[in-house]
């Protein structure tokens, strides 16, 4: 099971509204509405998908990685080099 | 029209794409599929998005700013006040 | 005279204090201060910094830009697109 | 000692570079250089503090993290909520 596998229909059902919002903006570009007010929607969308991914690493961070210290051995310094990187592209994008 | 009228397709045919990728991590939870696969996918959606907004917004500025500049008056620094909170929100998200 | 000539004292002002912010950071590392409190501080200086550019690019769109697009010309379209490389710059750092 | 005591010297080394970034901006400011080149230079300032901060993330991780989840207890989820809570910090600035 993964991480989050507890939490499962609740990240289904944020990625099921993001994208309904996702539909809405291109309602929204269909129907010709002002620029500001789309990237207005767009922010939120990314805000909605930064908040997603947040959870998921702290999840991860809570059970793979501290499964993989709790072990011991190449594992756990594996496993955080690779959330690391996983961090840096949030960081970044 | 709007400022991004003319290219109303290539907007609408990104929303879509996304709109796929959304549907895309759907699935791979669904599927319980690995927390970083995950979150590595979502920053290319988070990308996608940003991309989306920098062209509507380079539109923007060269259609809408710019015509309420040529023509003076009030109306320009209405445009430019506007557009700076749309900037700050996306350098914000 | 650049854009921001006016509020030229009140820029440097601030970065006078975002130095004090990165002095300040230097301190901690070489007080061996707890990592969460040095990134909680390297979060202030980044927002800093933000709202710096924020300020510097809202006033270059309502002068240089502005100006260009009055003028008329092939010179607004060129400092539009200038601005659109800023501001992804700014979006995706 | 702290997490990044190994690296002290070279994280002192990043921020003192940082540090004569800043001051050259102030003296942009002074010499009325142009927007968009001090808009690139406060990009590239915040890209040196956005890399010092991953670093030192990346060691707390595998540093005070991993040491946490090593022994057990309820002081790992402590670290892992307080490191969660920063890595939003840094995404959200």
């Amino acid at each position: 099971m993964a991480s989050y596998g507890n939490d499962k229909e609740d990240y289904l059902k944020r990625l099921r509204r993001i994208e309904g919002q996702v539909r809405g903006l291109q309602k929204m570009i269909d129907d010709d509405k002002y620029c500001i007010d789309i990237l207005t929607q767009v922010s939120a969308v990314t805000r909605a998908l930064q908040s997603f991914s947040l959870g998921l690493l702290d999840e991860h961070l809570a059970g793979c990685v501290v499964d993989a210290a709790a072990k011991g051995g190449p594992e756990a310094d594996a496993k955080v080099r690779e959330a690391s990187e996983a961090i840096a592209r949030l960081v970044r994008s």
